[in-house]
């Protein structure tokens, strides 16, 4: 096969994934239909009010020293609606969300604040997907921590992490900050994470909640690749959304021309 | 810095990580403490009794069809305690669980079916750590899927992940079974993958819950790596459970002799 496109086969394909929001939209109001038989608290979206931001930041950083990452921001988001709202959320089995700590139990799979601000805004939002989608995009490119909070021992220290994968950030943040996995300084940079994507994923709640737009869009260089390996692709041998340098960069400075 | 160790220094690092079982029994019973400001439901462990294995591993193929694969294995689970049980779990927000399809909304991070897993296992067991790590060894090294199901409309074909990550799990697959990441065939097998997981997951809780030892070991390969990247290793920039050469091989290739 020759391992060139043209132009307009490539022009074509990413057209394909701008344009594959609208129909994201739909898929994600479908699926918020809970099987007929459950009890009614069974069914999500759990009921959400506006919630504060910046007390998000410092109640995520706390959370984290109490049970981690994915414990952090699930609080730090329905620790606030059990407050404001009671009743469903004061039941929910908030130390459950313990599990995903350092990637899932120290396996470092997806990080473990994505996965419990994942969790949370399922259990709140009507439309769940562009509020996942926007938040992972943005966690993949910020330079991040980027929280003030009170309490910390270090200076911050920020970088872009490229992946929603714990391993993958970890080792952006420490090539860059000089320090070690293990260290003080790693743990509360992942505090300070864990306060990071505790706010921003209120931020786009309450953007959802009042009707603006909340918006996810890939990097050219990732939909370049996912022209040819995702779905409709000539090769289409891939089924993700993940910034495909922060792991492939090697395989990418060998790719043939396209 | 040479880049070769000494056979008693790598010696020493192995049995580090061998002897590091004991420590996280400890820390695993020390973690399931919940703050004390927390209602009695936010605790856990929830009640546990053994489940039906068997009947979980089609369980789990079904509740993909209608929730995708971490719904599919928390619905396997957990679903059959709220039917001995009824209270708590016939309040608990099942459908919560959507969000981890594809690795978390198609982002392809955890095995979806592995993030429901460990969800139902800390909200169960009295020591989650042993039976999610033992699992994420078992799901990294197995031939998957490994269950007979009803209603399937395909012949099953079998693949090691060698991670616990969805977009490599599934490009193992393809590679194998010849079919594209978007094919039915390819869903059918990670439905079977659902129940796969859901079926080991309750024999590794009966298990624990008959006082049986619940085994974890990385690979002899695996170990050799973190011996000098892992903590106390010589070279320590990294934090994870993973198998290495998952993802990694082409590094291996050239890696320096050690």
């Amino acid at each position: 096969m020759d391992k060139r496109i043209n132009r307009r086969k490539l022009i074509t394909l990413l057209g394909g994934v701008a344009g594959a929001g609208a129909v994201a939209t739909l898929a994600a109001r479908a699926e918020q239909v809970v099987p007929a038989a459950a009890s009614p608290l069974q069914k999500v979206p759990w009921p959400y009010q506006p919630l504060d931001a910046e007390a998000a930041a410092q109640r995520g950083f706390d959370g984290y020293y109490k049970g981690e990452c994915m414990y952090g921001t699930f609080e730090a988001v329905v620790g606030q609606l059990t407050e404001k709202l009671g009743a469903p959320y004061k039941d929910f089995p908030f130390w459950m969300m313990r599990y995903g700590a350092g990637g899932i139990k120290g396996w470092a799979t997806v990080c473990g604040a994505l996965n419990g601000a994942a969790a949370a805004v399922q259990l709140v939002s009507p439309e769940p997907d562009p509020v996942i989608n926007s938040l992972f995009e943005w966690y993949e490119h910020t330079a991040l921590p980027n929280v003030q909070v009170m309490n910390a021992k270090f200076a911050e220290i920020r970088s872009v992490a490229q992946s929603p994968l714990c391993h993958v950030s970890i080792h952006s943040w420490t090539k860059v900050a000089g320090k070690g996995p293990y260290s003080a300084e790693r743990s509360e940079r992942c505090g300070r994470i864990t306060g990071s994507v505790a706010r921003q994923t209120i931020l786009l709640l309450n953007a959802q909640a009042a009707g603006k737009p909340v918006a996810f869009a890939l990097t050219a260089q990732t939909k370049g690749c996912m022209s040819c390996h995702e779905k409709g692709g000539a090769v289409e041998n891939i089924r993700t959304k993940m910034d495909c340098a922060g792991c492939h960069s090697p395989q990418l400075a060998k790719h043939p021309k396209v």
